[in-house]
């Protein structure tokens, strides 16, 4: 029996409720696999910031770095959205990002088979459709420097900030993403505005010489916003994306929702060496915090992502996936997935939603 | 009878047969008004690399600024791809809408009644959406200075560009959101990415304070991922959307999408002062150029705005728009909207949708 130590962030919102289920599940799931997870609790976002006045406490980010890996659930809410944009919970969530240099944000787009329907577009479109976007989250635009305000040669206030790609910063993305590629539908897009800007031309050309080392990954290119267009044109034609921060930012927003709800979906950032940073898509739902509403299952399979990548049990992983495929199956459904007049579907709450998911476990 | 001078931008691909339709639909809806247009043909984009070696030549920017308004068909083509990017056809765009200082692209996305089933969305979500996106057009990313290529510290290879905006420049662009959303729905949501960029916690410190004039007008704020999101979730949420370059870029091609097909969406590039920029927002589709199979119809819609906008004949703008209505609901249909099957349609050529256009004007 192996022990994997895990840094729990419940964050804030809804985030503590889905956790409490979410970490139950994963000891049921490892107990059947003869797995042990010991988890320690720590403050980041607005908790952080209430208890501690950082969103990212020293203490937080020295405890993620000795874990084998890091479950995060969700950060913010209304209560902060009024503090100066750098002592908010955000920064909380790119401190750690950075502090891990966890650069390859996983975000699988999955149309899941119960839910087809509740996809905004027409379900011969998305049915079926696996998308898995590849983003770069460490570097571009949201850590460029210079950034800041200050005044033009006309005496003008500015706000700037850079956007910037080195080559081994491309180059390591782009091996994620062909690595990727070669164990899925071997097709990799890369996403990027190079018919405008030079660091999407460096980012194009270090792509496609690091293709040169993946001759069975067949490789294209789309600018950004052609993507966001294909993307609901013909979802079907994307394998695996990679793109840089902010346009991964957008486009994996927008592909979850070909999902038709953010409830499912998981989310895994890695860094390739030490421990990455799971968690669900969604956010933290302030307007139904505590109050047993809140969908724990993309949480369920972000811990289950955890198994897979970082901790390498993937027969656990397995276990929450179908623990998960089954309350799906028994029609369970909380309020964000629930459609009234579905035939065999049910509305539960979310401690409901564990303990069928405890039971198939 | 007034004399309207108009510098018509051909351009590559399908841009001629489009244009040959647009301009004599112009010429009959004039007519009938007391209306007169005088054309001066120019070069732009890959045919005016291919006569002049520019893609856009000191000729065609001068003809454009001593006229009251360009229309622009379409440019780029397979021919030119393979261009260093300073010399592709994109950048004879860049550069005319620098020229003219055309800071203001509004995008209508609006979803056509005679072709709502076309959307990938589901019927009920797409129908009677009207949306107008707000572009910010010769600023941010785009023109940011400094970019290029260089070293970094490691003395790594890097390129780079600068999002940066001036408060004038958010002002000049607000101020257009603000008179749009006014004779419209009432509601501007300014879109972007304060949470994490300076340069968009200036834009949305504008925006606010533009807002103080506008009373009447209900501002909201969302990040550009969320509003990815939204634009599909709920796309009849949105009536006037402000955004930068690059998001509006991104975001006004996802909004195309909800319309189901490119080939009805006009397009507008204006300055305030001088003349703006008309053309439809799909691309010169070099794979179908010279066989008569193009829509005109975006071309035509482009020609309406441009009377309404730049040259205050609203009644020669609603002649052409009607003629469209009518060409629709007689269900003739190029080949981009025609679907097989549905009752009363035909496929028709461009020609031919020209013909019908001229005879219901
Ligand atoms: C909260 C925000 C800073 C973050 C981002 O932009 O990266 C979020 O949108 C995400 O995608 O995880
Ligand atoms: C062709 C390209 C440079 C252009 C842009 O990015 O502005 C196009 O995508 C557009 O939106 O008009």
């Amino acid at each position: 029996c192996k022990l994997h130590k895990i840094c729990v962030l419940p964050g804030d919102g809804i985030g503590p409720e889905i956790m409490t289920v979410a970490k139950k599940a994963l000891s049921l799931a490892g107990q059947k696999e003869g797995e042990e997870f010991q988890y320690t609790d720590c403050l980041i976002g607005g908790a952080a910031i209430d208890a501690t006045g950082k969103p990212l406490p020293d203490e937080t980010l020295a405890t993620a770095k000795a874990s084998d890996a890091v479950l995060l659930a969700a950060i913010g809410g209304y209560k902060w959205d009024t503090l100066p944009s750098a002592q908010r919970p955000e920064r909380g969530l790119l401190a750690i990002r950075a502090g891990l240099n966890a650069f390859a944000n996983l975000r699988p787009a999955i149309v899941p088979r119960q839910l087809a329907d509740s996809s905004p577009l027409k379900r011969e479109l998305v049915e079926g459709v696996d998308i898995l976007i590849v983003r770069e989250l460490v570097g571009g635009i949201y850590f460029g420097q210079p950034r800041g305000f200050g005044t033009n040669d006309k005496g003008e206030r500015i706000g700037y900030n850079t956007d910037v790609y080195s080559e081994p910063e491309v180059e390591r993305i782009a091996r994620v993403a062909f690595e990727a590629a070669r164990k899925r539908g071997k097709r990799l897009c890369s996403v990027e505005k190079s018919n405008v800007l030079e660091v999407s031309q460096l980012w194009k050309e270090v792509v496609i010489r690091v293709g040169k080392d993946y001759p069975d990954v067949e490789l294209s290119h789309m600018y950004i916003d052609n993507a966001a267009m294909q993307l609901l044109r013909n979802p079907k034609y994307f394998d695996v994306i990679v793109t840089g921060n902010i346009f991964g930012d957008i486009l994996s927003d927008e592909a979850s929702m070909l999902a038709g709800s953010l409830g499912l979906l998981p989310s895994a950032s890695i860094s390739g060496a030490g421990p990455g940073i799971y968690e669900p898509v969604h956010g933290s739902a302030p307007d139904i915090a505590g109050q047993d509403k809140a969908n724990p299952l993309a949480m369920v399979l972000s811990a289950a992502m955890m198994c897979r990548y970082d901790l390498a049990i993937p027969k656990v992983a397995e276990r929450l996936e179908k623990a998960v495929d089954a309350v799906l199956d028994a029609g369970l459904r909380t309020g964000d997935i629930y459609k009234q007049g579905t035939p065999n579907t049910k509305l539960v709450k979310c401690s409901e939603m564990g303990e069928a998911l405890f039971a198939h476990i």
